[in-house]
């Protein structure tokens, strides 16, 4: 069995975890026979939104007691997560993932990931293990290899102030659109672009379904065949 | 396009709308093709539960506010929903609605539902438009319809206790897998037991896909042709 760790952030677009991206990653990666563990970070969150008004609902949550809303409880600290009991990682997005995982949201191409996070994406990829990103969470992955020697080829779909950002963090920005995913084989990592667009689930769906379904064919594909 | 209202109550299976059922249920429900509508009582959530440890927060939420965590903001007060806008009407789960639409939690058979949500059900039910609803959703359906006329079937999953607080509503229970759903062609009522399972999503997902395929092929069907 594939064993894929999936990223929270928390619960809600605006400050949390994207719900329906994470909603159809787990979805379609039990669907596809993945053995997942959540994972978020036990920090504050950066802020808590109303998500009707849209404005600061002055409160303070926790982004990884949030986020068990979307795991049904079974979540653990990311600082748990290691390397070598995973296959794979999957980071769906929102707005939790360039506030809480990172200061991107704040910062843009200057982001900082979580050194939790950057640890286990530069741990994961040095495996050859396949990672997957979502929505804005690719700018996550960038911040994760920013001054290193990978220059992933990572979508936040259209051309733009985020793409921008990409490309300003060393990653090589590749426009897309919602209904699919950009694949990088040489550095094992798929990215959609999802809520990144003003969408349809169903057309939300069809991008994650096919990260997914890549995330997979990397995944099973042993990294010895890769290095012969 | 089939209008379809989907009544949700709070963001998180113990205090709220169960999150996967709902995503779920919006995802099958737009690939369908349904012009999906979201709802949610404006109330105080009747407790809010720490989702990692399974205790209560000690803190107070509104249902309405964060079921817009679901909807991405797009949601409208319960009160608003008329039957004349709405071709169906769907229920995804989770505690909320046991808690926050009804009653059902603390007094089982002896259930009210809110009032808002009972004349919308059965204005829907007497206009013989479609109704569905998810794992302990259907106990609400029930306490709607009990001392009328109406006994639908219904299903929350295995025999036991709430299928047997169905019974003692006036609904004729029914025991069902959570890879199927219960289709009462007769009321145009469709339920779905879901998260009544300790179950894995994608077996969630058959049985809420099928429910959402049943639904629309009653929403489909023109009350004149079933009257002549």
């Amino acid at each position: 069995m594939t064993r894929v760790g999936v990223v929270l952030s928390g619960c809600g677009h605006l400050d949390g975890s994207e719900i329906h991206e994470a909603v159809l990653s787990l979805y379609f990666l039990d669907r596809a026979g993945a053995q997942v563990r959540c994972f978020a970070p036990d920090v504050p969150q950066r802020e808590v939104v109303d998500h009707r008004s849209g404005k600061p609902a002055g409160e303070s949550r926790n982004a990884l007691r949030e986020a068990a809303r979307i795991a049904r409880g079974r979540i653990e600290p990311l600082s748990k997560a290691e390397e070598h009991d995973l296959d794979a990682l999957f980071l769906p997005g929102g707005f939790g993932a360039a506030k809480n995982l990172s200061d991107f949201a704040l910062r843009g191409a200057d982001a900082t990931p979580l050194p939790e996070l950057a640890r286990l994406v530069r741990a994961m990829h040095a495996a050859r293990k396949p990672i997957g990103a979502v929505c804005i969470a690719p700018a996550v992955l960038a911040a994760c290899f920013r001054g290193t020697e990978v220059h992933a080829t990572l979508t936040v779909g259209a051309k733009g102030g985020a793409s921008d950002a990409l490309g300003a963090m060393g990653a090589q920005p590749q426009a897309c659109t919602v209904e699919h995913c950009v694949i990088d084989e040489a550095n094992r990592i798929v990215s959609a672009p999802a809520y990144m667009y003003d969408a349809r689930i169903s057309d939300v769906a069809k991008g994650i379904e096919q990260a997914v379904s890549a995330l997979m064919r990397l995944s099973a594909r042993p990294a010895s065949a890769l290095r012969s």
